[in-house]
């Protein structure tokens, strides 16, 4: 069973999965790497293959992963160094790269808790940066990230590369912004957009209710349609050129003070500010 | 004078300089994208020669920019698409690289002002990495980034390039871990390491003094010689993984929780959680 030509008809169905057309056509995915396998699994992703390569391990830990994953019905499949090295995403490939299926990211399933932490982001101009956000929002306890962008495909390979496997521990709903909007507003959620066009500073407001924080493009902001249909306009004040935040960045500053507003009690607060 | 040919010996020329060695060796750097050029102007950065090819010019600006450069004694060259494209670093190159002296970076030349807030990184995983947090910095108005590890080099091109030319915005030095401790206790500068072994969370810490944010390698975190030099050790609470936030990032949201303590004034903060 082990595949050791780079020509097994295999090898090219996994590579193909690289190509969103073939992602949408089978409602399948590739997640590689040991952290984010971890992740898929801790997750209960439905693994359907998983390929492996001892002679690419890197350390000792594998063993037990393709354990777990067998238990959880996944086919192993050995593969010699060739042809993982044609499947692999990577430079330095880890030996592990698995076939999953796609799971819902439609906004309608999305359950939250109360008050939750949300981040919405309008628009993803690199795969890269939904990872490094879903990453983001996973430190800082987020409950969920929304993508108004409904032509993202947040199963594209760097998404997951780039959240370490976070695409799987937070949960995600790909959305459009009007039923964003209004399901946000149907959840008694607040949305904070984040513009240079508003002089309120970010830590002017309170995070503490439920919460949403929408962040735009770095290239053209949020739309219009979310700068009117927000509840509040929140600034990151910027020292340098109106560019010098990336949009993951200013994600990333924006859930770390809700994350703070919401830790520290309102008595220390009042304690601290006093004594300085 | 147009560089017509693919084979021309300046097109290797440049294609060497992404090389260390050749940069060591000359004393000269990249700067490619208009961004970049435009920042490097403003800074003064010593353009020897601008290569230009109009071909590949995304707006209208470039013109003036090229006078600019030339004013300040930079030898204009034109390019045609093929050589250009092979010179260029880049997917979508955009007409513009030029040839510049390093500058100096070494921590005695470093300039700071009274209570200056100043980013400590104490390995660079990529140079990329470096290039967001020198980016953040600017944004931040950090007076300065230092790098402790002798080995980096800054004028590398994608340093240059995630930091969309905030290289030269943002003044930079890189010094050994030692020669930093002392340098910044003789300037009366406390350091704050970040890391996951202590209890104090970043907040709760004043940098409203003059502040060092000493942060390490995702991998590996900050040396002993860090978390036992630095003077407080603060902590960015984690919900998730302590991998899933990136070393950039962590410098993000501690460097603009500074800058929310240095622009929000004592009476406000105690007036704001009063009403709370």
């Amino acid at each position: 069973m082990k595949i050791t030509s780079t020509q097994n008809p295999t090898v090219k169905d996994l590579v193909r999965l690289r190509k969103r057309r073939e992602r949408d056509a089978t409602g399948l995915f590739l997640i590689e790497g040991y952290r984010e396998l971890r992740r898929a699994l801790e997750a209960d992703i439905d693994l359907t293959h998983l390929y492996y390569c001892p002679d690419l391990f890197l350390g000792g830990n594998e063993p037990a992963l393709l354990d777990l994953a067998a238990s959880r019905g996944a086919r192993l499949i050995e593969m010699a160094e060739a042809p993982f090295r044609k499947v692999s995403y990577r430079d330095r490939p880890e030996g592990l790269i698995a076939k999953a299926r796609q799971f819902p990211v439609d906004l309608q399933r999305l359950v939250l808790p109360d008050h939750p932490l949300v981040l919405v982001v309008e628009s993803i101009e690199k795969p890269g940066n939904l990872g490094t956000m879903l990453r983001t929002a996973d430190a800082a306890g987020a409950d969920a990230v929304i993508v108004c962008d409904p032509t993202t495909d947040p199963f594209n390979p760097n998404v997951v590369r780039a959240s370490i496997g976070c695409l799987f521990t937070v949960p995600l709903a790909v959305a459009d912004t009007q039923s964003t909007v209004h399901s946000l507003r149907d959840r008694e959620i607040r949305s904070f957009a984040s513009t240079p066009s508003t002089n309120r500073l970010y830590w002017e407001a309170d995070y503490r209710v439920g919460s949403a924080i929408v962040v735009g493009s770095e290239q053209y902001g949020l739309s219009d349609a979310w700068l009117q249909g927000a509840d509040e306009r929140i600034r990151i004040p910027m020292a340098g050129d109106a560019d010098s935040l990336n949009a993951a960045m200013a994600a990333g500053i924006l859930l770390f003070e809700a994350v703070r507003q919401r830790m520290v009690p309102a008595g220390d607060r009042k304690e601290r500010t006093a004594g300085t």
